[in-house]
């Protein structure tokens, strides 16, 4: 398949990785700032352009791997190609490229990309959605060569799933962060909870996460959980975060 | 080294197995429900008893795998044992056995134990308090055994430990939770996001986790932030969560 890549950063160039081990063609590679289209396409065999006006207009597939904010402004500069057009967010509707493009769809993969750490994309959930059945074909064809897990999702549901992944990455992160400052401010190592935080993620791939909840707030430990507020009390925004994740664990149903 | 195990529960039931592999020798388990008692102590070649009263007082080491609340009662009733006493607390302090025992310390695995899973001993923190040499190197001649990290923590250390471990483990497992809970309500599949769970733990093993944060709310992406609490819309609670965690990641430091 003949692929133009719209975008550079983290998603762009873990997809591209996959897509070429898929033996696709990305002929050509756009991005915001050119120096970083340069260096991808030397990664992947391919061709940086400056402009979008010099995007091949003749491709099967046009994939944005870009901002949210940037997708509906950027696809209305590509109005002339001929092929398919998918963006890759959780959050953007399909219907933004309605009207001006006769083919388009989204190819979300469900997973967290960063620039040092590899991923292997077989293992990646990814979410089509396509305004028509051949372009949803289109999409199946390619993402079943990269991944083994690929699904039908509409906008309604991919906002969901993407509001899930809030919760079960990003906040989870920063809750990785918050430990990390607290346990830095009181001199004591951050690889301690490696193993722990390594554990909780693997626990829950079997288990249902309600059925293997632990901690003060699910035994209703007062004494604890007083403790542990009076512990954070130089930071009143984590003794408000630490009461009211403890108040919904409590509440779990 | 004979050893005598006051409960049953998870932690009880992976160190005996731990222990039993580094041929350590648990002479008596101990249950506030006998049933439980005879049920762990048949798989580790070891005798149930019924009453503390029971309890061998010649044993090197008695270890109180038990509630938190429960550990200040039951070492009461073992003030005749002539061993050393220690528990597996993370969040009692080492001073609760002061006057009541010549040699006492703490023996806390930093880790999350559920009885379906196995885990690897040799990966677990253990975070080892004493309150004398002799104690102290009694407890990591064993701890060395079963692990490959053995560290000195006071009380006050552990305390800190502890907090940031209901950060890391249990806030963290119960954003699984909702997750699952808004997956759910969708009939969209938890499985979905299982990779991305794992990928966003196993980032920060190598990574610092305020290096590696991603989501709506680091970039300030104020539309989809909204666009998410009005998802959120049937549970007050949730959006107030939601808020809350993004407020706190838009300050990151």
């Amino acid at each position: 398949m003949k692929i133009v890549l719209i975008g550079s950063g983290n998603v762009a160039s873990h997809l591209a990785e996959a897509l070429l081990a898929a033996n696709h063609n990305i002929i050509q590679v756009w991005s915001k700032h050119f120096e970083n289209a340069v260096l991808l396409s030397s990664t992947i065999n391919s061709q940086a352009v400056k402009y979008l006006s010099e995007i091949d207009v003749d491709a099967d597939l046009y994939v944005l791997a870009i901002k949210d904010d940037a997708i509906e402004d950027v696809a209305l500069q590509l109005k002339n190609v001929r092929g398919m057009i998918a963006h890759t967010s959780g959050a953007v509707p399909l219907h933004i490229f309605e009207g001006n493009f006769e083919r388009y769809g989204v190819f979300y993969p469900l997973q967290t990309f960063s620039k040092a750490k590899k991923v292997n994309f077989l293992d990646i959930p990814l979410c089509l959605e396509a305004n028509d059945i051949a372009g949803m074909q289109l999409l199946k064809n390619i993402a079943r060569g990269i991944s083994n897990t690929v699904v039908e999702i509409n906008t309604e549901k991919r906002a969901i799933l993407h509001l899930s992944a809030v919760f079960a990455c990003n906040f989870v992160n920063h809750f990785y962060a918050l430990a990390d400052e607290i346990l830095r401010e009181n001199e004591l190592n951050f690889n301690l909870i490696k193993p722990l935080i390594k554990e909780t993620a693997e626990k829950i791939q079997t288990a249902k996460p309600i059925s293997v909840q632990t901690g003060p707030a699910i035994r209703h430990d007062e004494k604890t959980i007083a403790k542990h507020e009076s512990l954070l009390g130089k930071h009143p925004q984590l003794v408000e975060i630490y009461k009211m994740v403890s108040d919904s664990i409590k509440k779990t149903r």
